[in-house]
Order: C-alpha cells, then structure tokens, then sequence
C-alpha cells in the first residue's frame, strides 16, 4: 500500500470489506480506492467535521476536573456506572426503560458483536442472518464458525413469516440467535414495520429464539414516524446492542451491549480476557459529552446534514441511473441500497467505476449465501452535495456503458 | 455489589483475580476489597496520579490542531502509521531495530494476547506457561481450550534447561508456543537473565517453536542494567507485545504486537472483526504525547517513584514478616512475590488480611496448574510509601497470628 492510502481514514471500511471479498484482484482494487482523488460512496464513515471544538474542549475541561488520574487509570471491565446510566438515558429516548445495571461498555458495538459470537457460537451451529446483512457482523461471527442461514429482506424488513417457514422446516439443534438491524439497514437502508417486530418477538417467544437487535442509527431519524426497538418489550429473548459511534463520534469506540443479565455476566468475563476495560478516558468523555447535553445538539446537525445528503443522492440517482435499477429511500442512518439489472455484476464494474474515480462496495460482500451479484451499498453521510450529485454522475456513465456493452454482446437476457 | 465498589477502580482488578479462582467466598471477599479503608497490595495500577495537567492539556490541544474531524473518525484496523512509528522509537529504546509496518495496534496489550491466542490455539492445543504467569494471560488463552504446561520459573526467570528437558520428553503435536514475561515479571517480579534469554532464542530455533514475549515492564527499570529483549535478535520466532499502560496510561488502551508479517496479518484480520479498529482519538493523544516528549519525562517519574516505593516495601517486609518468609527483589516494574512458609494458605488467610484491612492476591491465581497455595503477589506502584508501610505491618501481623494458630494445632509441620 502506497503512504497516502495508509493515511487514509476510508482505508479500513475498504479492507474491511475486502477481506470478505474473494477475488484477489477485487481486493487490491479496494486497497486503492481510498485515495483522495475518488469520490467514495463505499465506507459507513459518519460526518464528524460538524463537532464543534468549543464544545470538545468543554467536554475536555469537564473530564480534566472530574478526575485526570482516573481518567487515565483502568476501569472496570463492565464500564463505568456513570456512563451506564447516561447510556440508559439514549435508550430511553427510543422507548427502552433500560436498568445500567445490565449494561455492559464494549469497545464500539463491533466488540459485543465479537463476544456475543464468542459466547453463543460453537463450531457448526446454526444462526439466523439477514440477506443483505452488516458485513462488520459476519466477520464478528465467521471466527466462530456458524452455519448461516439467510432470510433475504424486503422493504419492510426480515419478513417474519419467511423466518417462521424455515424454523418450521428446522432438522437438528436450534439456531442460537437471529440477528437483525432494524433500523435503517446496514446495508438496505430498509426500516422492519412495527408489526414484524411484535411478530418476531411473538416467535421469539413461542420457540425460545434468541435475538441479536443491533441498533447503531435508530436516532439517526430525519423523516417519518419512529418505531419503538423490540428492546423496549423487556423481553428477555432480546440481546440490544447500541453504539455512540454514529450519534457522537467512532474515534471513541464506545458502544454497548443491553440484555438478560446471564448473558451480560458472561459477555462480561470473556471481555476482561479481551481487553480488561474500555478507555476510561474515552468513557468519561461520552459521560461528559452527553450529560452536557451536546449530544443532543450533535444530533439535530446529523440529521439535517444527513438529510440533505440523502435527498442528493436520491434525486442524483433518478437522474443519472438507467431504468430496470432501483434503490432503498432509508428514512435514517447512512446507507441507500441498490439493485441493478440483473445481469449486471457489481463485482465486475468496480474496477470501470475506479478508472472514473468513484468507488461503492459490491453487493455480494453482504451476504453469506452468495446472493448480491447486481447490488451495491451506497453511503451517503461522508461525502457532501455536490460530490454526491458528480460521483453519482459518473457512476450513472460507469453502468449505462456497461449495459450497452451487454446489449452489443447479448449477454443482456439473464 | 455495593456502590462505592463500582465506583472504585481497583474494583475491576480483583474481579479479573477473582474470574480465576474456584472458592466463591473468595470471589465474594475479593468485592469488597476495592473499598476505601482497605490497603490494597492486590491490584495491578500504575500510579497516574503524577500526569502534569498542563502536559495533558498541551497534548490534547495539540490533538485537536492536528485534526479533532480525524481524531472523533474511525482509523485503520492496524493502527495509525503516526502512532506506529512512534512505537518502532520506543520500541528502540530497548534495542529493538524494528519496521512500523509490522507494528499491530491493539487495544491494550490485552487485545494482543486474546487475538494471538485465537490464532494460534486449537482447542487441546498445548502451550508452555511460566509458574507463576500474568493472570490477564490465562484469562486470555482459557477460552482457546489449551493444555496449558508449566514450567515454574526461578530467580533468573525461565529456567531454559527445565523447558528443553519437557520439550525432549514432548510426545504428540508439538507446543503452539511459550508465554514469557521475561523483565520484572508479573507477578514473579524476576528477570530473565541475557543468557536464557539467548538460550531460548536458540531453543525456539531448533525446535521451531515461537516465543511470545510479553514487556509491559521493560522500561520500568529503576536500577541495576539493562538486558535487551529477545526481539532485538530479529528472530522469527518472536512476537513483541507492548503497552503504553505503565509507562503513558493504562486509561488510553493502547498496546502492541510486533513480530513476522504473517502473524501479524492474521492478527489484524481478526482484530477486524473484533473491534474494527482502536480509539483514534487514544491513538492520536498517544502519537502527540510520545512525540512531544512527554513519555520520557513521566517514565523518569515514574521511576523515581516506585523505586522508592520498592524500597519502602522491601523494608517494611524485613521489618514486619516472619521467619521462613522470603520475597523477589525486583529492578523494576510494579510487583513483589512472597512464598510464606509451605503450610500457609494465603487465599484461606485472606479473609483474616481484609478483616485487618489489608489486601493482596493469593498466589493460587496465577498458575494454571493448582500451585501457589502459600504464595501472594504485592503491587508497590499505587499505595504511598506511608501506607506500604502501615500496610506491611497489617500483613506480618496477620501471618504472625496464623502462623501461631499452626504452631499450637500443631499443622506446622508440612
């Protein structure tokens, strides 16, 4: 990798995916894409340039009086009781009337993810994904070894009744959970119905299933009516699982797992052989942050930024994309989903996308079934208006040639 | 637990003791030994209490300078190129001539141990142990499932004569590696002499074993020379770890792995689904506190104190324990070792020390192979000279009056 692609902050989300891509030459094409001069519509990075360094430096000078020894000292493994309780307080805006006492501080989501596979997951058991699902959640479970069964999503969200089909078929142990994202997909940008979810955790109920709910952009909301998660039931087939890495800030890595306290007790001991603690200085900072209020603040400026962006990439996709494509309309989070004529190859394209200097990630790096071939995640909370408008542009050119290429070919028939 | 326990950072370190040990009363004892009144010898905290604020304010305006939209933003999984070259330099310090480009950033050297132990061991694997060895250790590799062997160490640390002599009698798959602490170890607090050191560099290239050596402790040298560590050979058959727990802060969650490419890789590809990447905004003040120079001048600091610290303990020790009673005199690091006289129990005495309200960790903990029974780990690097010594005359009382007990039930004769 040559140094300006180390320095760069994309870098990751790219060998994030391609690290479950398996086509080598896709793979160093996605080391290279996160170059400055390509229009990226390929990482989940959140926009973090609106926080405003009066109110960082307040936060600072709050953690600084609190106690710099402690904040530079460890912590306890389950997080500190202040910020458990703060974490409370986000919950509850979204209906959970959660108890801190059965929270446990993780180093971003992406480790309650780790844990949760870790604990749940013996080599060759089955669980339950979504198709497309969060790819950060496949490389969370794959080291454990599952099975993977994939129930494919629709506009609504996991159809419960395709889930309800497959475990009446069921031979052999029962799944171990069902994971799903309910709020604006991580990649669909699709939102589950409030219906689905009574249902789902109907038969999450009748069938002793556990469910993994993971919930990083439920706040993230900026039009129609908000659904309660299915955490706010109290059920106890549910593990929720939240992150302050897209309503605050990733760079803290703070993210939190809430559920049944045998599981937390658990989730809890493999943690302090994983890392002991979390950040004690990055915790107080979020308690700090978010007892101040600023994340609330923060917040407003997300969704109206986010909004804006979304209603770009919407109407540049009308514009410039060929009929026989479609795409999501998320009403929150980061992400907008697309299928392209089905003979297309998503896979295949991006390097043509590359040479016009706009990259996305391939659809088939979301699933575990090899579904996805014509899909493709775009995201539109990084890059700003006018970027999205011209990256979409180009990547409109990038297919409308391919299509033609297929039509001279006769490769356009499925 | 009751509150004023959650709150207290020791907390945190009895539990990762207690996770070990199979007595549930003992488990219990050690939650309420984080309490206030009670001299605590028992956890493992580097004193933080010394960080200049102005210092810490400098950095941190120097962090937001740098780039507070890059600070708040994730980073790369393998840590930050800033950050890894100024690891290489500490890293130089020692004698290590090492490249950036296979420095792993991990969160604590913690994250180091539990991914190389998800790498490397299948479960029945078998591994080789020091007696004693750093609890964080086991806590790390016992959810792998390997057979862990022991090899108990001496006053010069590993004796290398004891593994060859296991390693020729070795039958079935050969060990997946050797765990050392090799500089003012934990909780042993010997060092492992230059030529050992030498010995089982060539031992793990004759038998193409791998040598994972663990140096939080390394620059913490209050007295006597220096003796390189075993990476500074540039052997293959070494992995480094390092932490900026005890030398910057442990509130920061930075350590490292350095060691051959492919380990590395596969390090980074697990730490990817693990935690997708460590704090930016802990990398960053990390990278601007090491390259300001302000590591060195709390590495000074830190030195003179827990010099001063060890000396007060050793003193209040020859003052206070009982005949038949001996300990470790460490150069450097935070840990003293006692072996009391063979028919004491420390974790059945531990009790008897909190209700004197004083505090250690029985010595059963940190072996995996059930001895240590009448021995106890005492940290010197967070209580004051004052309270060491006050502390000290607690314990020699405590010991003195079962050591009585013995004598007149007549149970002192082994």
């Amino acid at each position: 990798m040559s140094p300006e692609i180390i320095f760069d902050p994309y870098t990751k989300l790219y060998s994030e995916a391609s690290s479950l891509m398996r086509s080598s030459a896709v793979r160093e094409l996605m080391s290279v894409i996160g170059r400055e001069d390509v229009i990226s519509f390929g990482g989940g990075l959140p926009f973090t340039g609106a926080l405003p360094p009066e109110d960082i430096n307040d936060v600072m000078r709050s953690v600084m009086e609190k106690g710099m020894a402690e904040a530079f000292q460890y912590g306890e493994t389950e997080g500190r009781d202040e910020l458990k309780r703060e974490l409370a307080v986000i919950m509850g805006q979204e209906g959970i009337d959660a108890d801190p006492e059965h929270v446990l501080v993780t180093t971003g989501s992406q480790q309650a993810l780790d844990l949760l596979a870790r604990i749940l997951i013996d080599s060759g058991d089955d669980i339950i994904i979504e198709g497309p699902t969060y790819l950060g959640a496949l490389a969370a479970f794959r080291p454990a070894g599952p099975h993977m069964r994939t129930i494919h999503l629709d506009t609504e969200g996991l159809p419960v009744a395709d889930l309800e089909r497959v475990l009446d078929e069921w031979s052999g142990p029962a799944p171990k959970f069902v994971y799903v994202v309910p709020n604006f997909h991580n990649p669909a940008g699709v939102t589950m119905s409030p219906e689905r979810r009574e249902r789902l955790l109907e038969v999450a109920e009748e069938r002793d299933l556990l469910i993994i709910e993971d919930n990083p952009y439920g706040l993230l909301r900026f039009e129609g009516k908000s659904v309660p998660p299915m955490a706010s039931s109290g059920s106890r087939h549910v593990v929720y699982l939240g992150t302050l890495s897209k309503i605050v800030s990733p760079g803290i890595r703070i993210g939190w797992a809430y559920g049944p306290p045998p599981i937390i007790d658990r989730l809890a001991t493999l943690k302090q052989g994983a890392d002991l603690c979390s950040s004690t200085l990055n915790q107080m900072f979020a308690e700090e942050y978010i007892r101040l209020g600023y994340w609330e603040k923060n917040l407003d400026v997300l969704k109206r930024v986010y909004l804006s962006r979304r209603n770009a990439m919407l109407s540049a996709l009308e514009k410039n994309f060929p009929e026989g494509s479609r795409w999501t309309r998320p009403e929150g989070g980061l992400f907008i989903w697309v299928t392209l004529p089905e003979f297309l190859d998503t896979e295949k394209m991006l390097p043509l996308a590359i040479n016009q200097k706009v990259a996305y990630v391939p659809g088939t790096a979301f699933y575990a079934d090899g579904t996805g071939a014509n899909q493709m995640r775009l995201n539109f909370s990084y890059a700003d208006e006018e970027l999205i408008a011209e990256g979409i542009k180009r990547l409109g050119k990038v297919i409308r040639k391919e299509i033609e290429l297929y039509h001279s070919l006769g490769l356009d028939k499925g």
